[in-house]
This record gives C-alpha cells, structure tokens and sequence, in this order.
C-alpha cells in the first residue's frame, strides 16, 4: 500500500525540514532566536507551486516575506504542492527557488543568506489524494511538536483554477485545519464566478469548508501601491480633502487601465493559471472532463466568455473606485470598519443602464474567435474588448459626479491610473500672460493615483501644486521631479507635487505581507463580491447581445473610441462610419410623425421615441399656456409604464417646464401604500418628483391610506380627494388629463362594467380591477370629460388590437370606458405609436 | 418782448432749412426724389449738441444714420440744442459737424456730399425756456407745413444730466409732441436712478409726460457688435445650441469689463456728460443748486457715490447676462416678445445676499476722494472700484450654473468679453500625445463674444472648432484668423472659429440706427429697469458698509484679486495679508466651543457660526447612530429663524446625512397655510427641503389645514397627526427634537400657562399664542419628553435675559414651558450662543 510508506516518507522529510528551521534559526545573529521565535510558527502551502503565476510573482512574494518578517519572531516553513509526482515536482519547484532574486534595497550579503535559508525551509509536495493531505497535514504537526513550537497559522494559497477550487477546499477542511488558537488562512485567485449566481454559488461552496475571516479573495490590483495608497492619502489629508472630496468640488473620475496587448495575450493571472491548468493537470483525470465542463479550450476563447468588464471592470475598477467613493472609517486600521465603509459605498452605486456603457471590439478579434473555436465567418461575437461605462453613486457627497471606468485591449498606450479632477471654481482677475503657472487657481487641478505604465512608468501620486502640498509617508514615498516639461493629464508635469515609492514592491509582495498580517481590508469579502456582482450582473446580461463597435486597434484607434456623456448616458463621440454589424432598419428619426385622426380626435403617431418627445413637449407647450393664463398648471397623470419615459424626458429635456407653478395629481392609483413599488405614486416619484423641483405643496397623491389602512370606504378617501381637487382647480376643470389604455380598454382605473365612475356625479371612485391589486381609486369619467386637454398614450405591439378594436367602437363605456373619454368642451388628443397602431 | 422776436427768426429759419432740405432731395440723383419722400419726415433734436457725449459720438453717429437712411424714403433734418445762446452754440456746433469723418466703407465722393447735405440739414437751437421749445416746435411744425411733407416723426435725444430730466421733459410734452399719426421718440441716457426707489420716483416722473413706447434708455452696451449679436447667434444656430444651451452643459459663464483707468477717469458717457454741465450748464441759473443737490462736485467724488456695481454690473454686464440666460422667443423681429422674455430671465435670477459677491477698492482711491471732498484721514470711502458677483438663475435652464459677473478699474488690462465655457463631457481613449488638437473632445469648449479691446483689440465672436461651425450672418460678419499662437481663454487662437465684423461700428451708430428702426428691443424698458435694480439694490444695500479689499492697480494686483465659489459664495482665494480697514475682534473660529452644564443638562457654547457647525454634525451623528440601528432616523423640528441656520448648513455641508432614511416632522406648527410664508413647514422647505431629498412619504407637516379649514377642532387634526407619529414612530419616541425657547420661556407651540400640552395624555395639542398667528398646533411636553435625545437652540442677544432666568428656575412648565423640557429616558443637550449666554 502507498500510504504508508508515503507517510513515512513524509516524516523523515519532515526532520529533514525541521533540522533546516532550527538551524536557521541558530545560524543568523541578526536573527531571532528560538526564544524569540516563540511568536509561533507560520506554515505557507503554495497550491500550483510550479505554475507560471507562483513562477511569476509568488515565490518572489514568499522570499520578500521571509526578507522581511524573519526578524518578526514568527519562524517560517514554505511547502510548495501540485498535481506532479515528488520528484519531477520538487525539480520544477526548486529551479524556480534558485532564481529568486535579492530585491534591490537589501544588502547582497544578508540577502544570500537568507535565499539560501528560504530554499532550507522550502519543500515540494504533490497534493493529489485525499492522503496526501493528510500527510501533509501530519508533517506539519510533527515538525512543530517535536520542536515544541507553538502553531501561529497556516496559509493555503490557491494558485491553480477555479474549478479545482472545491475538492482542495474540502480536503483542507477535513484534514489541514490547524489545532485550536492558531489560525486559517486560505487565498483565493481570481475568477469569483461569472455573474451574480454562478459567484453566490461558488461563494455557498467555498463558505460550506471556510469561515468568512479565514478566506482572502485576491485582487491583486488592491496590491498595486498607488491604488492600496489610496485610502492612506485620504486619511492622512484629511485636513485638506474634507472640504473637496465631494460633488461640490469633483468634476469627475476617471479610472483606467488601458492595453496595448489584444486578448490572445490575456490578463497574466488569467493565462498563467490557464497554463498551469494544461501543464500540470494534465497528471489528472479531471482536466479532460474540466475542460469540455468549463469551456475553456483556449486563450481568445477563454476571453470571449469573459470580456473586459469581467476581465477589468467588476474587480480591478470597481475596488479602486471603491477607495475614492467610501467614507473614510475614523480609524483605517480597524479592517473591519474598512470592509463595512466599502460595503455602504458599494451598495449606493446606482443600478447601470445599457445606455450607461459603450463598448468595443477591436477588429482582429473576431477572426482569432473563429479560428480557436473552429467556427465559420457567419459566427459573430459580441463580447468587449473595450468597455467605458458612466457610473454614478447615489450616495449625498458624489451623487452627480460621473465617475468613468475604462478599459480595453490593442489600444495605442499600457498605462493605469486613477484621476480625480476638480471643478475650476475660481475666476483669475490678472490676465493670462500675467498668471502664476504653478499656483493659479484658475488651472486644473487633479489629484492623480498613477498605477504605472504610461509616460510616468512608475507607480506615482500627483497633486495639482494649486490644490495643496500633501503630507505622505516619508519611509514609503518620496517626492520626485521627474521629467518636468512632460505634459501629464493636460497640466505640465511641474505643475504637480509628485511621489513615486521609496520601494517599488511587485503587487504580490505586498499581499502576501497582507495575508501574512491578516489585512482583510485588502481582500474581497463574500459580501462585497456578491455587491459588486450584483452590481455588474444586469448590465452584463443587457448587453450581452450588443453589438460593439469594432475599432483597427493601436495607434489607428484615433477618436473612434473617444466617448462622451450626454443626458446621462454614455455614446461613442465620433459616429459610426459604416454600419458594421446588424444592419438595422432606419431609425425612428427617420419618421416624422403623422398627423391624422383616430376616433374623430386628432391623432399624434411615431416611433415610440419620437412618439415621447413630441408628447413632452406638447404637455411643456400646455402647462406654458396654462401658467401664462392663471398662474397655475393642473395635470393628472396615470399609472403604468409608458408614462415612466415620458416623466423621464420631461425630467431630462424640459428646463422651462414650469414646475415651480405645476400642480400633480393622479389619475389613478392602487390601494397599496405610496410606499409600495406598485403605486403608482411611487413610480412617479422615482421618476419625475425626484429629479424636478415642485413645491412640496404642489403634490396630491391619492388618499388611498388612511387612518393606516387602505380604501376602507368609511374613510372616505374619494371625497377627501374630490375635496381637494375643488378647493384648488377651477371647476374641477384639469388644465390636462394623461391617459392610458389597457388590453381590455380600460382607461384610469375605470375597467369594464364598473360600477363606479363611468357616469353619475362622483368625482373619485373607489373601483375594482380585474388584475391585482384588486382594489384601486380613480377619477370619474365625468371629471376626465371636464378638463381642457385629454391626451390619450398608446404605446406597443401589445395594445395593437385594442387599439384596432376602439377605432371601431362607438361610445360604449360600460364595455370600453376608454370610449367614454370626450371632454365636454375640452380637447382630446390620441398619441399612438406606430407598434400599436400598426402592429 | 423776446418772444415774438424770436419766432420771426424761427420762421425766417425755417424756410432757410426747408430750401435745403428741398435742394438736397432735388439735386441728388441717386437719392430720393421728393415723391419717394413721401414715407414722411424725421426730425432729429439732440439736446446737449455741444457737450462730449455729443462731439464724440452722437453726431458721428447721427451723420451714419443720415448715410445709411438717406436712400429709405425718409426725409430728415437735425436740430441741436443747448443752453448756450445762439451764436456761440451754433458756431460751437458747426465746429464739431466740420470734422465728421468719412466711414472707411463709404466711398469718399458720396460721402462729401452727404457730409454737405448733413451740414445743410442742421441747425443749432438755444433750448431753455418754454418759449424756446414752442418756437422749436413751431419751426418744425412750418417746415412740414410749407413743403407738404407728412411727418413721420421726431427723435429727442437727452445728452444732458439727469437732473435735468425733468424740466425738458416737460417742454417736449406740452408744446414739441408731433401731430397724431407721427411718432415721438425720446432717447435717454444713464444714469436711471441710484436704486430701486430712485429709479422708481424717476420713472414715475417720465411717465407722467411719455408713453413707455416713447422712452428709449440707453444701455451703449446694447450697441456693442458683439453683444448685439449674442441674440442673432443663438437664434442662427438653434440647430447646434438647442442641445447645449443649459445647465447639463454649461460649466459656467464670465461676463467681464476689466478697465486699466481708474476712478479719475469715470466712464465716458458720465464725465463727458459732467462736462457738458459744467461748460454748457454754466448759463443756467439751476446749475448751482443743482450741484449743491446732487453732491456732483468732482470725478472721483461722483464715482464715489457710485462705485463699480451701479456704473456696469446693474447695467451693461446685467443686460449682456440677459441676452445670454433668456429663452429664445420663436422670432426675434417681434420686440414685444424678445423683451418679455428678457423680463422673464431677470425675475428669474435668485436673489443676491452678501455672500454673492467681493469687493476692491484700489489704494489710491482714499487719497482722492478725501482730496476731492475735503476730508481728513480718518474718512474712509466703502465704495468698490472692483467687484466679482456669482448670480445664479432659478430657471430650470441654469439652474446651479455659475454666471461670474466681473468688472473693475485699476486693473492689469482693458478688456470685455461674455464667455460661455462648457463641461468636458467626453473620455478621449487615445493618449494626449495622438489628440488632433482642434477637435479633439477634450480640449476646452466654449464660445466667447468678445466686446473689444484686450489680447484681440476688436469685436469678435468664438466658438472652440469642437464645438461647432458657427452659422454668421456673412453680411456683417467675417471669418478671420488672427493670430493664430494667441493664447485666450487657455487655449490657442486656432482652436476656434473666429469671426469679426464686417464693419466696425460704434455703438452709438447702432443705436441710433436701432432708434431710427424702433427697435425698443435694444433699449431698457421701465420693466426691465426696475426689475434690475430691483434685482442689484438689496446687494447694494447689504454691503455699502462692507469694507472693500484694497488693491495695489494695475499688474501689482498679481493674485490678489482672484476670488472663487465655495458653498455658493464667493470668496477671493488669497488670504488678506494684513486686515487693512475696520480691523475687527477676533473671529468665531478662535474661539473653541465650550462644554458645560446648564440646568443640569451638557451645555455646548460658542459663537452662532460655530455653535450652528458643532450642532448640525451632532445632529448627523445622531442620525447615522439611528439609521444604523433602526434603518430610519425620525426627527422633529421646530420653527422659527434659529433652525434657519441649521437648515443652511445641513444642506450644504453634510453630504453623508441619511437624508433617504430619515422621517421630518414638526414640533411645531401655526395654524395659516402651508404655503403661508409664516408657515413653519414653508420655512423648512425653502431652506432644507429644497436642497435635499428626502422621499415625499418622509415628510410629515402638521396637518393644520383640514378640509379647507384651519385648526378646527372637530376635523382632528391633532389627534390625526398623533396618529400618525403613533403609526411611524416607535413608541411614539422621536430619535431627535430640536427645540428653540422664546423671550417669554415658551418652547415648541406651548405658551406660559397654556391649557393644552404642558401636562396630559395628549400628544399633539392645539394651543393659543400671545402674539399673532395666535392658533398654533404643538407636540405636548409629554411627547417631547419621550424623546431619545433633545437638542434645545437658544441664539442671539435678545435671549440672554430668558437665558439667564431659566439658568436659575426649577421645574415650573406653567411658568416657563421650557423648564418643563426633561427627556425621562432620553438626552437633553443646550445649544447656547455666546450671545444668549453672556450678553
């Protein structure tokens, strides 16, 4: 039997390893002794040790860890595992330990020693089994009871696939735990899943084996030193930054990571994990039956599953974006007050749009997607390898601040950087010949968190010399000149206070010495994940069929991906020279609307869109008119979905309205509370009240609860509203009713054969639908028939055949109430779009 | 007897002009023949035709006039006059008209003959007593009469000082009104008053003698070619404008007049105006007393009464603000409508507090005003000789965007211009090495109308090359390229579309030819006067005690003058090096605030700007505390002009308050409307709840105003409100009250020895004031006792006694309602100002 005799194995190298710890710990005098070392001994497991992301990066990070901690009081042992067999694996793994280099800040000597050290305590294991576990777990034990060290912890960091995440995880679980008192730590890589729910249930495997504070989910962009530094510059200028970091004072954001490389060299973690996965689980079984599973049969085709705001956006961006939005916790070093800040200012983020993003495709790609997935010309991939998407927070301090996320693969530039430019507030009497050029606050000023790359090719600070001189960290970032005459975000670089580190340190070394110290504040936790996928997931699947626009790549990009904001929304600049992917039919601005009558009324028909925007603005026209001739404007408007884009376009388009003179009133309304999403008060509250200014008192929601409680007819909830439409509108005359009409020609929330509303006296009726919520409040058709202007919205495929339906129809209330829609001596005007109208 | 004398010597005048005007129309052959003629007769009367104003541009521009309309079908004659006796003022007259020059695009034959016709056509007029206006009419009145030409009208244009308004105003009236079907134009110049009330009296005044068609005020910024066009260009380019004209689009605007002259110098139009008093006026007895009354002895004693803000922001920079904020009417042609929507952007600017503006006064000022005036040193002049004022529109057009109003003397250049900067809206992908400058999107946008002078020296029109390509009217305006490395507006002079007149013109010539035109448009209405001083003299009022920052002039201002927004105020952005008038005390902020007990309950104590700082972070505090808690914040707030304060600095500088999560309610209500402004609830929505949002449904007024009624018992409005606050609340315990406490010790709505609310079960009350609105409704002690925590606000002098008494009172609720004030779970905390405190 092999067990056995591999546990056997297992503990002579486990005295092997032992030997090694003690005599290190011997040997050093700058070094601690065994007495001091009584902090308790730290054992790190590398999964995928001969990977090209532990070749890379981790094993450097390790070794940086050990140069700086040995004199911690912690004493050390480094296991790296994978799939290969003991010895092959431990030639691989220990190739890769001797070209570990000495950091250039470290003395040759002291360095030499401690490599040679590092390389002792290091040791190669092939983690396949379930036993191999075991033995590794029984090694450790060994090791640390027979030299009688106390346990301070165990790191497992998994550099290997996320698909081989569950199986390591429950082996972990199950036998590498470390005895009570001393801690877990297990570290994750990148891919967290792919949207929303394949990330919950991976989150729900991964917690089903792991607590939350034992896991570190790596972003490795939280390890970059501009971006980590982010939330230090915050606290440490304070003094200066409380005033101005806030919508008063941004302009705006941009966050960037642009590439020069196309998506057949994918993101390094993503590729170097790829490889390991071909490479070293090709010992396994798994791989074949893994690779059909998961798709992930090669590079560009690993890519076109994921695209750029997988790939960039919802980790790298939305963390650093985290670090400018967040408030600040009174103390950064408390993590967990750290992760409940981000957690807030991740959740305030305002749900995105497909108008909120534009996206890219650089040419070539297509053509590498069919070749490696073998598929013919006719295969058209949608997935981005540029995105831009306008982000904005609902949070007091940043709501309105457009915080730009960008990033793509074949552009003409590598760089990164995280800018936050304010608004110019000032007004500079002197002349501009006469101007101080540093200093003039009538230049821009930014604050600048360079990732590297770029003109800069250094991690760096900037700030604006006309914001403030900032205090940093002397023992970590020192204030350079660089190349002065450089121009750098529009501003000479002499006219920034600039700072680049004192050590530049590689993203890993500084995460590994994050796990080593348990910042969890420097991981991503399973809430904020899931936040950030929540956050990403609707966008992800809106666009998920969009065509992106295709660009050269490189230099020859020009201003094809230039981009701008307008109404909120995000569209490419410069227009698109040829329709290069669906060719669509011409647009509805192509139609004018037509002009016609539809039940002897006139008729107003177009595309939806054009449809909205001619309505608003006869509805601005009415209310213009109304306040010229009494001061005041009356509007009662319906529930529904297709008033919600014209509340939008009034909101958005409409900067004469005069609202300040408007009075709203309801058509209709639910007897639900105003607080209810299915209100109809609700709805236009969310999109109109809150993006207008109407006097509060201008505002007259259906009393549809009183008294607690809901259309109960003895609170008389109709008289108290009919009340008031006396006591403030002329005659009870609305300057203008909106209407709509439903599938079966209901119209306000008068239904067939009701037998309230549709004549007699009453000027509000309580009703009932057929459709819950049953119960519902409504003006009567005999107060619709008194106001001044009746505008009727259609709007769909849908409502076609009701609207072929009520063309017909004479005046027949009781089975169509939208045919007793006849202002006595008002007008009534029908808005239909071409959907409805013509199928 | 004179007169009879002197109306011989008119007719025998007249029948001299009338040959000439016959010669003139006989002898040319290219210009009307008497037939064509027949559109009727103008004459033109230039009162004060011998002063400055005159020489310098008034005739020069009348001799334009002659030229361009000579071919019109109009026949003119030119009538000066003066104080001056006849033969002096002729040959005074005749000397200027000799020297009129020759347009540059006239050609030099016609225009000698014309400039001889013109000569013809004048005559010089002693004006002084009634008589003389009789015989002036009357000569008029011959010269038609004789030659059968119909009269189309006449043109009296006031080149003389206000005071002498009146009295010529008067003449005109009773004895120089055309017959019916002629019209009359009387052409006024500035200045229109002082302030509101002086304008108003001195329009009143007119009106008593003209129609307002008849009166043409002179704003000679109205003849500006660049200002002039402002209107022309927004209605030529609606196409490229419609979309950007507003507030989503417009970063800001500058309206600036910097002069290098100082205060010795006053503005053209007012010396050259002195002087004809003083030369002309010397023959008038009124002069004398005239000077005495007016206290106009000297230049810089003029300016003194004047400053900066009356000599161009009321005036020339307000109108161009005008021309740029109002809405377009559908056709410019229609003066009627262009000058009613010109009213309605002036109504519509948000009124200007102290805050709006900063204001200079260049060293040597003092010195020459105490000269001029006689005083001692100690005299110190307040008058600005520099201002920046940030107006705001409340349109929903500009709503938020800064317009920078600038202006002064003693500075480093001459220069004028209205500029309009956009947003940067858009992300350019390509790195600023690779942008092509011109139209890159992220280069600068805006559109300059530059009015003259400056790095350009001429009118011109701007707009950045990526904007747009402007639509010019080609007749009167050019493309030109300039100076192509000019750097203006930051940013290079072959960045934009430059565009220059045709013709230069002076803006008298444009005047008078708008006059000719009865284009009332280019003039000021009474309307529009009022509404602008109106809009200018409560600022007025507020800092004519203010002491201006001194500058040094010219160059030497460096930064000194320099001033930026902050919180909607504005503020020069160089601190004062030293405090160089009315050195004042030391400031609230050096003073720490102090922690106490006041009857037995914590104290907070500082001057009102800090005590109102400390309170509202308290009360952020407090509202985090409870939204973390409870998920909701319930706060009750009372009325009165303390709370005000608060309300400010809440919405202005706590941008992380959980306004979405908190509930309002009121301590305290009168019982008037709520749209009364004696209303609490009114108050707390102009101050917060305008600047906020919190949902509708959050917002809980009290409900004073039942069926139309106020405060009747039997609608239950108390027991409604309890309801409610039973329904939200819970148990019924408010998370924070804030109450204030009056002269007579009454806290919330609940008077000394009040019947209701100071005991009981009941939670709301309705209570009776001493002082009118005598009905109020009030939350009861017993509730405000419930409360978790309660902040009382006591602020200013006039509360130190009750301050001090109920230092000193137990608990005595029917003597002093506040003393009654003890939270039995919960936490009270005073907010005293060092006024209320100590006296």
């Amino acid at each position: 039997m092999a067990a056995p005799r591999a546990a056997f194995r297992s503990i002579l190298r486990a005295f092997g390893m032992l030997r090694r710890v003690l005599c290190t710990v011997l040997l050093m005098g700058a070094l601690p002794s065994l007495a001091e070392a009584s902090q308790g001994h730290i054992s790190v497991v590398l999964l995928g040790a001969t990977g090209d992301l532990a070749k890379k990066y981790l094993w450097q990070g390790l070794f940086q860890l050990y140069i700086d901690q040995v004199s911690s009081g912690h004493s050390f042992t480094f296991h790296g595992a994978a799939l290969t067999d003991l010895e092959p694996g431990q030639k691989l793994m220990f190739d890769v330990l001797k070209k570990l280099a000495c950091p250039p800040d470290e003395s040759p000597n002291r360095c030499a020693v401690l490599k040679d050290q590092f390389l002792k305590l290091s040791q190669y294991h092939q983690l396949k089994t379930a036993e191999n576990y075991t033995a590794l777990n029984r090694e450790i034990e060994m090791l640390l009871h027979q030299e009688g060290l106390k346990e301070a912890g165990r790191i497992f960091y998994f550099s290997v696939p996320p698909f081989a995440y569950t199986e390591i995880a429950r082996h972990i679980n199950s036998s590498c735990r470390p005895p009570p008192g001393a801690w877990l730590r297990v570290v994750l890589e990148k891919p967290f899943g792919h949207d929303l729910e394949s990330a919950q249930q991976m989150a729900a495997e991964l917690m089903s084996f792991f607590r939350e504070e034992e896991m570190y989910r790596v972003d490795h962009y939280l390890g970059k030193q501009a971006v980590a530094h982010i939330l230090p510059f915050r606290d440490q200028n304070r003094q200066f930054l409380d005033p101005i970091w806030n919508r008063h004072h941004v302009e705006r954001v941009e966050i960037v990571l642009k590439e020069i490389v196309d998506a057949k060299v994918i993101k390094l973690i993503l590729s170097i994990r790829l490889q390991y996965s071909l490479e070293d689980a090709l010992a396994s079984f798994a791989w074949a039956l893994l690779k059909l599973a998961c798709q992930y049969p090669g590079r560009t085709s690993f890519y076109e599953q994921y695209g750029v705001i997988r790939d960039v956006l919802q980790n790298h961006l939305t963390e650093a974006l985290m670090f400018l939005t967040m408030e600040l916790p009174g103390n950064l070093s408390k993590a967990e007050e750290v992760l409940q800040c981000k957690l807030q200012a991740l959740q305030s983020l305002r749900g995105l749009e497909k108008q909120s993003v534009v996206v890219g495709q650089y040419q070539a790609y297509a053509s590498h997607v069919q070749e490696e997935l073998q598929k013919g010309q006719d295969y058209v991939s949608t997935t981005p390898t540029f995105a831009g998407v306008l982000v904005h927070s609902d949070s007091l301090r940043w709501e309105g601040v457009p915080f730009l996320l960008t990033s793509g693969k074949a552009l003409d530039e590598r760089v990164g950087y995280v800018r936050v430019l304010f608004k110019n507030r000032a007004y500079c009497t002197q002349s501009e010949a006469l101007r101080d050029a540093g200093h003039s606050q009538c230049k821009p000023k930014q604050i600048v968190f360079y990732i590297g790359h770029g003109a800069l090719n250094t991690p760096a600070v900037l700030v604006s010399r006309n914001l403030f001189r900032p205090i940093m960290p002397k023992s970590s970032w020192r204030e350079v000149v660089g190349q002065p005459d450089l121009h750098v975000f529009g501003q000479l670089l002499s006219d920034y206070y600039m700072y680049s580190p004192v050590k530049e340190r590689d993203a890993y070394s500084v995460l590994i010495s994050n796990i080593y110290h348990g910042r969890k504040d420097f991981f991503i936790t399973t809430e904020n994940l899931l936040a950030s996928w929540a956050f990403w997931t609707p966008l992800l699947n809106s666009i998920s069929h969009q065509a992106p626009r295709l660009y050269p790549g490189g230099v020859e990009n020009q201003h094809f991906l230039d981009f701008e904001m307008v109404s909120g929304e995000l569209a490419f600049t410069v227009a698109e020279p040829v329709e290069l992917l669906n060719p669509s039919g011409p647009m509805p601005s192509d139609y004018k609307t037509i002009q016609s009558k539809f039940r002897q009324s006139p008729l107003v028909s177009a595309w939806s869109e054009v449809l909205i925007s001619q309505l608003a603005s006869d509805v601005e026209k009415t209310a213009s008119r109304a306040v010229a001739r009494s001061g005041q404007f009356h509007l009662a408007l319906s529930g529904g979905s297709s008033p919600v884009a014209l509340f939008q376009r009034l909101a958005r388009h409409h900067y004469n309205f005069p609202w300040r003179h408007t009075h709203l009133w309801l058509v209709d309304e639910r007897c639900v509370p105003l607080t209810d999403p299915e209100s109809n008060f609700f709805s236009l509250h969310n999109h109109l009240l809150q993006n207008i200014r109407v006097p509060y008192f201008n505002v007259h929601p259906m009393p549809v609860h009183l008294h607690q409680r809901l259309c109960v007819e003895e609170d008389g909830g109709p008289e108290l509203y009919a009340k008031e439409i006396v006591a403030l509108v002329a005659n009870a005359s609305f300057d203008l009713v909106l209407l709509g009409v439903g599938t079966d020609g209901h119209t306000a929330s008068l239904f067939p054969h009701s037998e309230n509303g549709l004549e007699g006296t009453q000027a509000v009726v309580l009703t009932e639908s057929p459709v819950k919520p049953h119960q519902r409040m409504s003006l009567s058709l005999p107060l619709i028939n008194k106001a001044q202007q009746v505008f009727v919205l259609v709007m769909g495929k849908g409502k076609h055949d009701i609207t072929t339906q009520i063309s017909r129809v004479g005046h027949e209330p009781r089975k169509w109430p939208i045919s007793g829609v006849n202002p006595s001596s008002g007008q009534l005007v029908w808005y239909v779009d071409y959907e409805a109208l013509l199928g």
